[in-house]
């Protein structure tokens, strides 16, 4: 937030600073109890502008000159993207792990201010305390040694207590939230003026009186966005403001040099020549640190597109083999063709008759045609091509090299890889998920030779980081893979990954446990290392007190540990960690590692302390200060809407007595878990610490369930509720937020969806149509509507029921057909789980091969009756003809069947007889007859039969009506 | 304000600090135009405590290792207090000067938060910019080079700009008072909840915000008062909680060592013996620099002890000398005797009844008194004490040494310096203006051994900072002399400074100019070195459009630099400063000092420019802004009240139209150059930039002088005001002063006067009393009261009144009689020119010999009546006695006198010729008649000729009344 960094970062001049920052967090305050989080700690802020191109080099020499020896710690790029809502700023990056322990933040900005940055630059940022923690084998910050006699705590723990009281309990939001306002204004005051420092001192303000207000607890979800929001308005003005000045001065830095880095000189390489027969290809890409779901994406369309572009180039090959790690993208094609094919080639001349006159002899044109193609004009053929008679000239093509056609189409080929959020770290303008950092390609012994990313390809290859050597040249494929391996680099995922499962089950079952099945987890474990070393280390006893999912939640989902249970099921105080390469000692890796797991067990514990010195129950009220949206109220409020509706909902769906007063119980605490500091801190925790603490509070075991249950399902895909209560209090919550966020006009627009509506709407969805609960959403929405503080329109109804439609045709979509989905959501899409049981039964139907005649006699009553005005049913007294009487006899009996409503089946059940009396009737019976009543009479018995797919289906949806 | 300096130095554990600190001022931001004044300066901070023995040294080691070379440099330390009134916090110390140039500020904290420290730290803030701009040869700090191709300039040069439009032209005031309350609120509400820090620093926000809203220009003296009142108590508040908080935790660092600083060892020095016969005396109290006034101070006070302190030690001597320089206090005894002479002491014993018995034989209490003062019983002798007959030994007592004796007294000599501003600086609870740092006492070549602050005397001084050698063991006191003086040092301040004056006068007439006569300056400078060395230096020519006044009191009260005269009158180009020492090359130095001047009338003239984009009228409107008081309004208000007071004070005071109408336009301007920066910047400006102002808006030229005059007089013994115009107006704005302040109960309360009002009264008075105007606070005071935006009560107006009466009272007891004083105050003190008048007349009548007739005479009427009741005139019918008769016949005459309201003189010269009949009349007539109507009569006759004293002067509070 240092102007030396958001401003300087912005426009194209060149920057390089390094400062130390007392950077400031509020809600990292621990009271000085945690051993590496603090309320302000010191970072060390480097701004590399543009990208010197080995910035990851430059960092880890700056730890080795620090002192880490790079042989006894597990030093690790683990992806972690940045983005500073308030300074409409975010950047693609890595947490740099030092045996566990995030040490560093390291980002590639690629925006700021909401300005494109152009050239990107680097951002570093050291934790200086973690980094002395390790440095001096301490447990805690506050045992670091300041000076012989003082230590860190003697400087500031009292300092963390402090603040940390003052953050957590005493800062009056009141007040803040009126200085707030005033800085801002400040801020809009100084960016009128035209003075964009003042101005972006105000915004940085505003943006730690948020920090306090939300550490409060004072700051509900829409609010929150609300306030982002202003403050990013203010952010993107300061910054464009800035930019202007730049421009207005001419960008007066531009060509001056901000500091003396260099990259090493590239090395000289050997050339080989060209192989003349069939030689293995391989292609390096070796990148920066690629993210787990980067890498996987990048196998697979490398996968995909590997075989046609060998096609395209007409190179004959043997098997291919798509490798990746980390830090390269891998592919080994065996036995590639040194080069094409000859191949006859046709080539358009002159049209037949401007080639030959009408003597058939050869023109001038024929014969300039046949002499810039090297042929006689006797070799002249004759072709037709789109209706016209032309002379060809058919030639030999001599086939390109391999080197030649591949240089023509690699680079094409690599700029195709797309990522999900694709990233610039040059000024190439070539985007990939990580900076790539060297090319490597050989076809036999020889080098193909092509640029991209401003790279040129070579034959040299890099091995572990800061392991000697760090870089070497590769003579052919299979050396490549044998230098690579001996390093310990394994470039092949699944052997891989195997190999990390054989060994974490063998240090599981040395202490007597198991590994839980993780394929997600041995994924991305898999995906973040190349030379995977498996290592066993404990936790103390006394955290297995901790909640089982709070520690399964810390080991997996911060630190990809993998948590080891003994036979009973129970948790053993044990993880098993995965570190990349081998190192000269483990214990350094094993002890770094225990100590983060310590300090996040401990903020863990912390938490669940402070938590548990309440009930569930009593978290309750503080619910009140947290706003769900300013005019929708509180968090509070929005629970007590949530049991009137659980009420009327327990009684729609028929619940039983001793159920719906689960559901009542658990609507009434299905929130209170947010008011609790666990969950603040972990919100994927939420609604598991209100079972957890609903439980320890002394709640019935369905509550508590219910509590947790209602949050399912979280995503696509997710288990659903169990039980109802869970459900019906699930069902009441998202009715609410959608209906009160339309009603206050919060819709989604476009691609923007602050509110995750759309996610509340398919779990809306996904509960009803899973469970097969048949429900009107209209009347829900109705009964939610009527709950809020402010009116809902029937503009606004309509357009939440449209919203949620549309979303049960997204997922219907994927898989089943455009034109069934619509014709059941067309009928009934306000109930999804009838639309859903409909469109299952109508797809069964399509498949039969009844269904044209079906299709067929629907339609024909369909279509005749479809613009007429009928208002009155047949009248049997009127029928004139047999085949009218015979149809009405037919409808009569099909009326009379059971249909349950909304039911396909039963409909087209009782349509199927039908079919033969609707035949005869529009054989034989002139419905459009001349007399009126006779003509409104038949067309009212028609109109009769299509009236019975109403709220079914509308099968003129359906391809072929 | 760092808590790392404000709280640490509290307490009694030691601390040692070093760090950089951006330290912001708003009101120095001069848009980046000025070469060393800036909103932002990085400052390095030091904080040594307790004291190291040896801060100056280490200080100017860090100069020297920076890069400064002392030989090409002139370093000094010039008198600066410090004080931050809204930390309530104070210290003793200097500004560092290179060249004239301000690069550090170093102080001995002696109260921090309302505390009183102890140990005392010391706090060294070096300036980096301004050290670069030394070190780097640069003229601006824009143009020092941060790296290769960036500069200062670069980083900061827009920011400068920036803020400083920020600060002076766009913060909104209004809403930084709101913050300012809520912050203040917040200090208190974390002072509840025991946070210190979070505490500390809502009160550093308090602090800056006050800092802006004041270059703003938005605060008036009395708001100001009350808003340094209120972040004072928060900061004593926090200090008092900071303390707590260590001592409740057993101050733990006592005792640890806060960084490895070792003081040198001692050097051994030579041991002679005493002197045998009469040598010199040499004392040499070594001292950090002196301020000049502490200087002169000590040495009047040593001039004035040390006879007595010689006669006391009984020591024989020769001639006396005291002399000086900033390091050092010498006297010089010449002769003094190697001893005190021997002496008979007379020891009393038993009473002579119990020593001798009937018989007169010794009893064996005269043996053993006898015995034990080594003389036979034979010996004895008889005295009288008190009334009773005792024994006596009379015994020859050898005379001490003088070492002896002068070891037994000088401590407590030297404890009895006394300074107005005394400083402790170490443990031994000593106080003196600044740390003694080593004492040389040498009786001929012997050492007179004593302690004094921690200090054993020695014969080792020290000669100049950073000349070699810096300190060498002297043998002798003529050795003293001659090797000081070969460093160039001049212990003796007389000869000192006529050498400076020959000097400057010298360097003044090579460039055919002189110097005016100033002899505070020349004292000033001359206590400002040991070693003299006049330079001549030059400024620009475009500076001298400058008003005069400005540049004289840049030159001179920033710089204490001698201005040139040319024979005009008008300023030369040119300055003469005096340094310190002998320089290897005195450019550096003169370039240094060319420099500083530079920055300082760019200051001034960015000031006065600023100023005249409006004329003097114009800037008035401005004084809305500022607050004079928060009840009695803006300085704008006030102006309207003085112009209101100043139209009737012209016509009470008798002014023709012409001076009553230059009156009323000064009284219009009188204050505006209040809001001019220039005045902002030099208070002491005020007044003289409002005649300078408005002499350039055209304004006339007694408007302009009366403008300057109004403030007259100063201070006590400052000039009044020449013309009658700028006398009314000074009148009427201090009438207004005191009247509101005492209106809304701002009086002064025991020591505490934070408004001046004791000096306003004092102005008031000499103004009235110096030109002999007539004039009745009482009626002034109420004239001011009734135009207030408040009521004045009569309690109130009493109270101003006595307030001014007991200023009248101080003033005229300084040159005169008690009771004459009180007897004119009591009867006229509301007419300062009255009381004056009539109090010098009184004093010539009681010097004549007919007083004590007078006194007498008036007295016998005075007491006759004194305590009767007397509501009548006396009735000549009713007279009986020829006593009577004559002495109302007397009276008549008496009464038909001219006598001018309150003349002494005209009394007694109506008096005196009374005398003989009243004298008559009380021997032959009882006044006491029996019959009631007799009495009454004669007792009216008596009091009409004591009423005659009404109004002029109360006789009775005179001695021997």
């Amino acid at each position: 937030m240092n102007p030396a960094t958001f401003l300087r970062v912005l426009g194209p001049e060149p920057w390089r600073v390094a400062y130390v920052e007392p950077s400031i967090r509020p809600d990292d305050g621990r009271y000085g109890e945690n051993p590496n989080r603090m309320v302000q700690h010191y970072q060390f802020q480097v701004i590399l502008k543009p990208d010197p191109g080995n910035p990851q080099e430059l960092y880890l020499g700056s730890l080795v000159a620090l002192g880490i020896e790079p042989q006894e710690h597990d030093l690790r790029f683990v992806e972690d993207n940045w983005e500073s809502p308030a300074l409409a700023a975010w950047g693609l990056g890595w947490e740099v792990w030092l045996d566990g322990q995030e040490i560093t933040q390291f980002t590639y900005f690629q925006q700021a201010g909401g300005q494109v940055l152009d050239p990107v630059s680097v951002e570093i940022t050291y934790g200086l305390e973690r980094i002395l923690i390790a440095l001096q084998k301490v447990d805690n910050f506050a045992d670091v040694r300041w000076t012989e006699d003082f230590t860190y705590g003697d400087m500031n723990l009292k300092a963390e207590e402090e603040h940390s009281r003052y953050y957590f309990e005493t800062a009056d939001v009141e007040r803040l939230r009126v200085v707030f306002d005033e800085y801002e204004a400040e801020a809009g005051a100084a960016l009128a003026s035209g003075l964009v420092l003042p101005a972006h001192d105000y915004v940085l303000k505003c943006s730690h009186l948020f920090n306090v207000m939300d550490t409060r607890g004072a700051i509900g979800i829409t609010e929150r966005a609300a306030m982002f929001a202003r403050m990013r308005d203010r952010s993107r003005a300061v910054a464009e403001a800035y930019l202007e000045q730049r421009k207005a001065l001419g960008f007066p830095w531009l060509g001056r040099n901000p500091g003396g880095l260099k990259s090493p000189p590239a090395p000289k390489e050997h050339t080989r020549p060209a192989p003349q027969s069939a030689a293995a290809l391989l292609l390096e890409i070796g990148t920066e640190e690629l993210p787990v779901a980067d890498l996987g994406s990048a196998l697979t369309q490398i996968s995909q597109s590997i075989g046609p572009l060998l096609a395209e180039a007409r190179l004959e090959h043997g098997p291919v083999q798509v490798m990746g790690t980390p830090r390269r993208l891998v592919v080994f094609v065996e036995d590639l063709a040194p080069g094409q094919e000859e191949q006859k080639i046709v080539l358009r001349g002159p049209t037949a008759d401007r080639a030959f006159d009408a003597s058939g002899k050869p023109t001038a044109a024929a014969e300039g045609f046949a002499r810039s193609k090297g042929i006689t004009v006797e070799a002249l053929q004759f072709r037709e091509f789109e209706g016209g008679r032309y002379v060809v000239a058919e030639v030999e093509q001599p086939g390109l090299s391999a080197d030649q056609v591949l240089a023509e189409l690699l680079p094409g080929w690599l700029s195709r890889v797309r990522f999900d959020k694709g990233m610039r770290w040059d000024g190439q303008g070539v985007t990939f998920a990580r900076p790539i950092r060297w090319i490597l390609a050989l076809h036999g012994e020889h080098v193909v030779p092509f640029e991209f990313a401003g790279l040129r390809s070579g034959r040299t290859t890099r091995g572990l980081r800061l392991v000697e050597p760090e870089s070497w040249q590769v003579t052919s494929p299979a050396a490549y893979f044998e230098s690579i391996r001996k390093q310990g680099i394994e470039p092949e995922v699944r052997t891989r990954g195997n190999a990390i499962l054989e060994r974490v089950r063998a240090l599981a079952a040395e202490v007597g446990g198991t590994v839980p099945d993780d394929p997600d987890l041995l994924n991305e474990v898999t995906n973040l290392v190349e030379a995977p070393n498996a290592l066993r280390a404990s936790f103390s006893e006394e955290h297995t007190s901790l909640p089982r999912q709070v520690l399964i939640a810390v080991m997996k989902k911060h630190q990809r540990y993998f948590p080891v249970e003994g036979k009973d099921g129970r948790l053993l105080p044990y993880f098993i960690t995965v570190c990349n390469g081998a190192k000269r000692s483990i214990d350094p890796v094993r002890q770094g590692n225990e100590h983060v797991l310590r300090a996040r067990f401990a903020d863990a514990a912390f938490f669940v302390r402070q938590d548990l010195e309440h009930s569930l129950e009593e978290h309750l009220p503080r619910l009140g200060m947290l706003t769900f949206q300013s005019q929708l109220g509180s968090m509070l409020d929005k629970v007590a809407r949530i049991e009137r509706l659980t009420g009327e909902l327990s009684l729609k769906f028929g619940l039983s007595p001793n159920p719906r007063e689960v559901a009542l119980r658990a609507a009434h605490l299905c929130k209170a878990d947010l008011a609790t500091k666990m969950v603040v801190e972990m919100t994927s925790l939420q609604g598991e610490m209100g079972r957890e603490y609903a439980l320890r509070a002394g709640e019935r075991r369905d509550v508590a369930e219910a509590i947790a249950e209602h949050y399912l399902p979280r995503v696509a895909g997710d288990r659903l509720p169990g039980s109802l209560p869970g459900m019906v209090v699930g069902v009441a919550d998202r009715l609410d937020t959608l209906a009160g966020l339309f009603a206050v006009g919060m819709e989604p627009t476009g691609a923007r969806d602050p509110f995750g509506l759309r996610r509340t709407a398919i779990g809306l969805i996904l509960m009803l149509s899973g469970q097969g609960l048949r429900f009107d959403l209209r009347s829900g929405l109705e009964a939610a509507a009527s709950g809020l503080p402010v009116p809902m329109d029937e503009g606004a109804l309509s357009a939440c029921l449209n919203f949620i439609i549309a979303r049960e045709q997204a997922l219907l979509l994927v898989d089943h057909r455009h034109d069934s989905v619509e014709a059941v959501l067309t009928a009934q899409g306000s109930d999804p789980a009838g639309a859903y049981q409909a469109l299952r039964a109508l797809e069964r139907w399509m498949a039969t091969p009844e269904w044209p005649d079906i299709l067929h006699a629907f339609a024909r009553c369909a279509r005749i009756t479809r613009s007429e005005e009928i208002s009155s049913t047949a009248d049997p007294s009127q029928f004139i003809e047999a085949g009218e009487i015979e149809l009405y006899e037919a409808l009569t009996r099909a009326e009379k069947l059971d249909r349950s409503p909304g039911s396909v089946e039963d409909f087209i059940s009782s349509f199927q007889p039908m079919i033969p009396a609707i035949t005869r009737f529009f054989d034989d019976v002139l419905v459009m007859a001349e007399e009126p009543t006779t003509r409104r009479n038949r067309l009212a018995l028609v109109r009769q039969i299509v009236d019975m797919a109403d709220g079914i289906c509308d099968l003129s949806r359906l391809e072929g009506f």
